[in-house]
């Protein structure tokens, strides 16, 4: 039988995410294309035993059906987090979700009619614009410099749209540019929003690995009017195999994602969120974040110096200060999916630009990863892109 | 603020699952009203053991990230699984959801635009319901009688709704009757899909939860032109606190899922992934539902001798074979959700039947759940019942 899918499902039978990540995963390929945290670091150990306690203490719980918002002791700790973060948060503004990814995908259901404009930082989060876009979006881009979403363009565009329907933001480390955009831009941004009546939707998976600069205060930290719907998760801070996120917002938005959460899956793994829960209790979350991120430090200066020497002179790269990645741009008009293609014929993985833009894709642009590779292959891998790059004519 | 919400999201504040099942929290009333499995009988002791094995075998990856369809080994697991219910599959027609809510929300948003129409038992899965109403779909009732869905009403609304999306039915022990499909009708359904060329989407949670009369096949033993997607769980043979349920379809159908479940949450828990496959490679789940089952009818068997004893003589109920569900008709016009709340005023939960028709709901109706309350609560509760029913003048 030939399915007469809906409107959601995209006629083209490839997908660029898997593409890429399945080239990845052959031993021969040196890969800075994915976004996955340094594994060798995970705390198995300590996840383990608080995984011994949730069995000792709450066995029969942890495998029963649960409450579709959370496990209320997980979302009283993540309150706390939030607060860490300069948020006002009590657990009746949090609600778990199975990974942030599955936070956006509501979020998005919960605002989107086919056909809405959503704004995004352009470029932005593959899998964030495939879900935007399933929805029925018109997806629109915003310009990017050094410091995060223009505010000038932001404004052009909601004067354009103004029935947009949010904003959508990653404001720290952003996911492909490695960007942080500035204090005094998010309370431009909040500003900007509640004068247009349009939501802001934060996207923070990244904001506690920072390893230089000083931390930015979350675009809610500056939100008067329950505007800004903020996600985050533990997949960076601790582990992505746990699908562990969760929704920053008031309570009645809540009660509506509750709706279409229940939807989605009743609740999120009942056992992954008492174990989480368990190690926030009896394990050191901040000492763990800040061994990794330490470690991640030593990764991205690595890469930094190695591309300083290998690329060729007026090749761009973003400066980030924390998160997974660092964003290159080439000057003149390459396309970055051959370019893409061309490192993978050399053996190295990265993702081109192309993949990231809501609306045209500046040539010459890639994403590198640089979490998840040890010193040898960062070392070894951004020579060969120096070399393909050389190759390619590029000043 | 206040959010433009999409049409997703329903514009009552109400919600009547959470609503039932937070009256049945209370320690006071005996609740019928919920689908839960009775906690006494997870196997705790088994589920730690083959997590012990987890973290000491493969501790780094499970707390990766993973790919979308699912974790290898258990697609192999329960393509076998699959194979002893009389369906041909490998692990390339299995696609792995974070329970099988999700593949019923997942595969509803792959097939429905707004408008179309889905065709469901009437009644059905609640759940279900919403998740079509949702996607925006136009949900159609087939009529039922002890057999399952009658194939005569079926062929009416097929003719009537020729561009009908889907056929959802749940064939054994259905939510919220109880009944099974017989095998003559599963037949009967497939040709008929297949004639009108409407694909049918196979809900199958309880069908290991035999324990009278003999098993038939899954309607995707009879499919032969690939129209038939059937889902299933282990949430009612091991535990639905462990989020794990799946598809099983045609890989190019499975091929469009991936891009949906990819954007929904990335893929399922990895941990938990892993702790079910271990699970079956170590322990005895066949004899773990043997005995669950047992105590199951045990209860089935208590609370309709407790039924035909306190009820009075001209109500109906239904005579389940398996999973955890009695379905109740009383003779007359009584509104279903007085005669509920009636019933929780005596501190009695059970769920109205109000609330699982797609069409004009049948009055008089209410579900009752056998599974997780103990013999002593399903003499006193259906004595209560017996009560309200008599007050009420039910003869």
């Amino acid at each position: 039988m030939t399915f007469n899918y809906a409107n959601a499902v995209p006629t083209s039978t490839t997908n660029a995410t898997e593409a890429i990540l399945k080239a990845a995963a052959d031993p021969e390929v040196i890969s800075f294309a994915g976004g996955l945290p340094a594994p060798e670091l995970f705390p198995v150990a300590a996840v383990k035993r608080a995984t011994d306690r949730v069995f000792a203490q709450d066995g029969e719980q942890v495998l029963q059906y649960a409450g579709t918002l959370g496990y209320p002791k997980l979302q009283e700790q993540i309150a706390h987090l939030m607060r860490g973060r300069k948020v006002k948060a009590t657990a009746e503004n949090i609600g778990i979700a199975t990974g942030s990814q599955q936070a956006i995908d509501l979020v998005a259901r919960m605002l989107i009619n086919p056909g809405d404009v959503v704004l995004v930082e352009d470029p932005t989060y593959l899998a964030a614009l495939d879900v935007f876009r399933a929805a029925g979006a018109q997806v629109v881009g915003v310009a990017m410099d050094d410091d995060g979403m223009r505010m000038d363009d932001l404004q052009q565009k909601l004067t354009a749209h103004p029935a947009a329907k949010f904003i959508y933001t990653i404001p720290n480390f952003q996911n492909p540019t490695g960007r942080t955009m500035t204090a005094a831009r998010r309370q431009q941004l909040v500003k900007l929003a509640d004068q247009f009546g349009v939501p802001i939707v934060e996207d923070d998976p990244y904001g506690a690995i920072r390893y230089a600069g000083t931390t930015v205060p979350p675009i809610k930290h500056y939100d008067r009017t329950g505007s800004v719907v903020s996600i985050s998760s533990f997949s960076k801070m601790l582990a992505p195999g746990l699908r562990i996120g969760w929704i920053t917002a008031d309570p009645a938005f809540l009660q509506k994602y509750t709706f279409l959460k229940q939807n989605a899956d009743l609740h999120t793994d009942n056992l992954t969120q008492y174990i989480i829960a368990q190690f926030l209790t009896d394990e050191d979350l901040p000492a763990h974040v800040h061994r990794i991120t330490a470690v991640y430090e030593q990764r991205a200066k690595l890469m930094l110096a190695e591309i300083d020497r290998h690329f060729p002179a007026d090749v761009y790269h973003s400066q980030p200060e924390g998160g997974m990645f660092i964003w290159v741009q080439v000057p003149g008009e390459l396309d970055s999916d051959e370019l893409a293609q061309r490192c993978l014929e050399k053996n190295v993985a990265v993702v081109p630009g192309s993949a990231f833009y809501a609306g045209k894709a500046q040539p010459g642009t890639f994403r590198l990863n640089f979490s998840n590779m040890n010193d040898d292959q960062i070392k070894t891998g951004i020579q060969r892109i120096g070399k393909v790059l050389k190759e390619l004519g590029v000043q």
